[in-house]
């Protein structure tokens, strides 16, 4: 996972950093003057790591980036530690699923959809290497904690992406607005590549073509849809329904 | 409902507006320039309606708001169409949802949950009149056109309208992170208020107090939790889930 951002921020991003201890943080700066618990927490576990603290005004923070809520953190760019894609395909293993995002570019619905991942048990995110958001601090920050749980790949080719996993016996469900098998009546209970497309064009014809079933989140109301972190909480939750009702 | 904001933006708020044809447009403001096809469609629906068309340059209306995309529609405050939320309650019916935000202080965060209440068929959404987010221009924007398709009230006292829908009829199924009945165990085919907490502190003591059951989201990993539209999204999937199979 390339990092292109060497910071985080915000209360619940730099704790869950703390905890996964994946990486190396550098610097941690704090908003001066009376810190809260949880700040006070943040400030005890830097030390606990020797990791150099740094007190500053609100302006300087704001100047760094918006909603930081009195803390931001400095990381090793390359320090969260990654196997790679291979190593999760490659695994013989039952139940499991991979989140494919094909066109998702505002960083703060991957961020939101990272973080439905991490909590509904995804393997790995996948998206294409063009035309994605990539993991800036605005989408850490959304992750709320996720991407310190589940890794993000963006790569070259998702169709040929798609064909691996497909031959590793994974079934391969693309989301659609419309036309698709209402989505509680397809079985999600095999190992699975859920495939969620961009807000506005949904699905790229060419990743459409590579899905085995097409699936449909029953609306009442179909012009408005769904924010495409909604779509796939929602999708992420029938799939681990149908899990526990399966075992 | 009170209208805190004078303006809509976006091209997708504009056109549900005029669409929804339940208010009055006082001027349209576009981008000057070629205009694609679907500015080309609402500068139509202006004319047609007799509202009043400016051309301003992109930096007039970025000083205005951010993101909209080449078009901000100024409309009458008092202007949409409202029936009371007694209405509501007292018309005898079926199958009824009432959504109800406990403390959801982001505007963007409302209008995402407005556009899952539109999507998937809530009659109403209330939240307390304090410590809520009013629905401003980002919330109209997140709705993506649900504002117009299902209404939003403020109240005064969220406990007391707990109550009246109980007298009415409705269960009243509270969404905690922990410890809740797993949703899809409950039966939720009644006539129901839905009531989700803020994202950060769940729902207040006295809210829960006024709820018949307390229902949990299944998660993997309960570190992370949801953001509050994705719960919300979740939820009203599954309610629409039993209704489709109990009939």
């Amino acid at each position: 996972m390339k990092m292109t951002s060497e910071f985080l921020y915000g209360i619940h991003a730099v704790r869950s950093f703390f905890r996964a201890r994946g990486g190396k943080p550098l610097r941690l700066l704090l908003k001066s003057g009376n810190l809260g618990p949880r700040l006070r927490e943040i400030a005890d576990e830097a030390r606990s790591l020797c990791c150099e603290i740094q007190f500053c005004d609100r302006e300087q923070l704001d100047a760094i980036t918006s909603n930081h809520q009195g803390v931001i953190l400095y990381i090793e760019s390359s320090s969260r530690s990654q196997a790679s894609l291979e190593d999760f395909i490659d695994e013989a293993s039952t139940g499991r699923i991979f989140l494919v995002l094909d066109g998702v570019t505002d960083p703060r619905n991957l961020g939101a959809c990272i973080r439905n991942a991490a909590t509904l048990g995804v393997t790995a995110v996948i998206a294409p290497r063009t035309n994605s958001a990539s993991l800036n601090a605005a989408a850490i920050k959304a992750s709320s904690g996720g991407v310190d749980i589940t890794p993000y790949y963006q790569v070259p080719n998702i169709a040929r992406v798609l064909d691996e996993l497909k031959k590793l016996g994974c079934w391969v469900i693309g989301t659609v607005l419309e036309g698709g098998k209402p989505l509680a009546q397809v079985d999600l209970t095999g190992n699975l590549a859920l495939v969620v497309g961009s807000e506005g064009k949904g699905l790229r014809r060419i990743t459409r073509e590579s899905c085995d079933f097409l699936a449909t989140i029953p609306m009442l109301e179909t012009s408005l849809g769904f924010n495409v972190s909604v779509a796939t909480g929602i999708c992420l939750y029938e799939i681990q329904r149908q899990r526990e009702l399966a075992t």
